[in-house]
C-alpha cells in the first residue's frame, strides 16, 4: 500500500498501547476508518475527556474525577483502616470483593532499585502523613505477592511500626479453585505455613 | 471502584474495537490515564485526523488521502491489469508481495445474501464502468478463498466475460511452508487438481 501518512500515524499511535502489536494496531486503524465519523469522534473525545477530568485524589492518590475521591469522602467507610496497594487497578480489584470497607492508599509502583524506583518515587511520605491523623488503627499491605511487592510491604511496615500502628499483610496461599498438583512450591509451602485450625 | 464516569466511558469506547474484550479495554483505559497529557492528545488527534483526511479513491475505492489514489495516478503501473479484492487491507497484502504492478479495485465486501449483502452493496457497477476504458486486458479476482469470496469471484466473472475481458482467479493450493499432513482435504485436492508440470 502506498504510504498514507494519517493511517501510518494512527497505526503508530495504537502500537504504543500495551498488548497491541503491529498486526492488531493495523487492524484497529482500519476499523477506525470503517467506523462512522461520529463513532470515531466519540472514541477520540473519550480519550481526551478521561485524561482531562480524571486526576489523583489528594488523600489516597487513587484515580478520581472529584477531590477528595468518593471513597475518602464517604462517611460509611471505616477511616481507621487503610489498605495500601500499588496501582489504581488494585483498588478496583479490592472493591470487587465487596468485603473491604476501609480506605485505600495507592503507592503508584513498588520498590525496584534496578528500575530506579526508590522510596521517593512512591507515595510513601503521603502515607506516613496520614498516620498523624491518629484515627488509623491498622494498615493492610496489599502490594503484589512478588519480589518487589514483598520488599515494598516490608519497607513500608518498618516505617509505620514505630508510629504505633498495626501493620498486616494479605495472606499467601492456594487460590480458590486452584489445584494442589499444579501449585508452585513456594505458594504451597506458604499455604502450609499459614494453615488455620478448622 | 466507585463509578468514575469518564473512565467508564473510555472503557466502553475501547470495548467497541475489534479483538478488545472487557479486560483489555480496562487495561487500555488505565494506560491512557497513566500517559502524558500530550501522548493521549496525540492518540486522540491521530484518530480524528485519519478519519478526516482519509477517504476512498473515486476510481479503485481503496483508502487514500488524495484522489485519485497514488496507485491509480501512477504512470509506472500497468493500467491493463486490474486486481479485484474485497477490502483495502487486501490491497496492502498484495502490495507487500511487490509482484503485482497493475491497478486495483476494492469491492468493499463479498456477496453474502444471508447478511443482506447483494451485488448492489458492492462496488461492482464501478468495476464494470472501468471496463469501458477498453485498455483493460485482464481482471484478476483476488477475493478471499472462502464461500462468499468464491461466489463473488464467480458472479463478477460472469458480468465481465461478455465485455470481452479476460478474467482470472488467484490459485488455490498449499501455503508455502505448510505441511501436507495438516492440510485440509479441500485445499489438498485443489492443489492436486492444479498441479503443474515441472
Amino acid at each position: 500500500m502506498p504510504h498514507i501518512a494519517p493511517l501510518a500515524r494512527l497505526v503508530e499511535q495504537f502500537r504504543r498501547l500495551p498488548g497491541i502489536g503491529p498486526k492488531s494496531a493495523t487492524r484497529l486503524a482500519y476499523h477506525v476508518l470503517a467506523m462512522d465519523r461520529e463513532q470515531s469522534r466519540d472514541l477520540a473525545e473519550a480519550i481526551i475527556e478521561a485524561k482531562e477530568k480524571i486526576g489523583y485524589c489528594s488523600i489516597c492518590f487513587n484515580l478520581t474525577d472529584c477531590d477528595p475521591c468518593q471513597i475518602c469522602r464517604s462517611d460509611t467507610r471505616d477511616s481507621g483502616l487503610i489498605c495500601v496497594v500499588e496501582e489504581p487497578q488494585d483498588v478496583a480489584a479490592m472493591e470487587r470483593t465487596r468485603e473491604f470497607r476501609g480506605l485505600y492508599h495507592v503507592l503508584h509502583g513498588s520498590l525496584s532499585p534496578l528500575d530506579g524506583v526508590g522510596p521517593d518515587e512512591l507515595r510513601l511520605k503521603e502515607l506516613l502523613a496520614r498516620m498523624n491523623d491518629s484515627q488509623v488503627r491498622e494498615v493492610i499491605m496489599a502490594t503484589n505477592p512478588d519480589v518487589e511487592g514483598e520488599a515494598t510491604a516490608m519497607y513500608t511496615a518498618r516505617l509505620l511500626k514505630p508510629l504505633g500502628v498495626k501493620v498486616t499483610r494479605i495472606a499467601h496461599g492456594l487460590p480458590v479453585g486452584g489445584d494442589l498438583e499444579y501449585a508452585d512450591e513456594v505458594t504451597l509451602s506458604k499455604a502450609l505455613e499459614n494453615r488455620r485450625e478448622m
